[in-house]
């Protein structure tokens, strides 16, 4: 039961976007150097945030990705969902029709409430913030 | 990032087991129908339940499954552990060298924040508080 390796590298490229001012476009190779990942990697991460509407990427020569309101404002949550989809302890509690056993099984309220503890704590923990409490020096391009 | 369908059929049986009376057997049928689960796929998990010491298996007329006191008190995080390992929300998180970039990464706390929350939630919950809640009526066999 793992979140995956994109979910965090796009959890740490956008705390580094949230470092830098607003506007400030960075290209993938810096942004590979500032989360730490391969850049080949980076590329369907970076798109899944486009299309989650919380970066902006332009091309050409004043090209580059861009942190938009939307994602500077996210929660971690918002961040892992964009490259995971929702977020599930298990089958037990997943999307869709509910688990036909809830009504009698013992266990359903421990998994539901394993999850909410979870999810609560990355719903809870904005980017900004993450950004503003970030000790490293934000690597530019 | 999901606890496997493993997982949630040994937290059904050990609570199944839970609610019999000590030292009743229960053959590999009635659990998969305690469990609402296919008898080949138990097969596995039980044995991974003996392996670590929370139930005991008896082979031959008299034999069966069967609730061992350890399996009694466990909670639900041990036996989860038992089919899935430790259970790790990331890498970022793994058992092992820790992560190198820990001492500045921000999302560092976040993960670990997380992790505990639902570790808490697993290790509170005991199976034989949970079988006795349980209202469904236990399959015999």
């Amino acid at each position: 039961m793992q979140l995956t390796r994109g979910a965090d590298y796009a959890v740490r490229i956008m705390i580094h976007l949230a470092t830098l001012p607003e506007n400030e476009r960075v290209l993938l190779p810096a942004l590979a150097a500032a989360a730490n990942a391969p850049a080949s990697f980076l590329s369907k991460v970076l798109q899944a945030l486009t299309r989650a509407g919380l970066i902006s990427s332009r091309r050409g020569q004043l090209g580059g990705f861009e942190m938009l309101p939307r994602g500077r404002q996210a929660s971690v949550l918002e961040v892992v969902e964009a490259i995971d989809g929702p977020i599930r302890l298990n089958v037990c509690v997943q999307h869709g029709p509910s688990c036909s056993r809830k009504s009698w099984c013992p266990a359903h309220p421990v998994w539901q409430l394993a999850q909410a503890a979870m999810i609560d704590v990355l719903r809870s923990a904005s980017i900004a913030d993450l950004a503003a409490n970030a000790s490293h020096v934000a690597v530019r391009d």
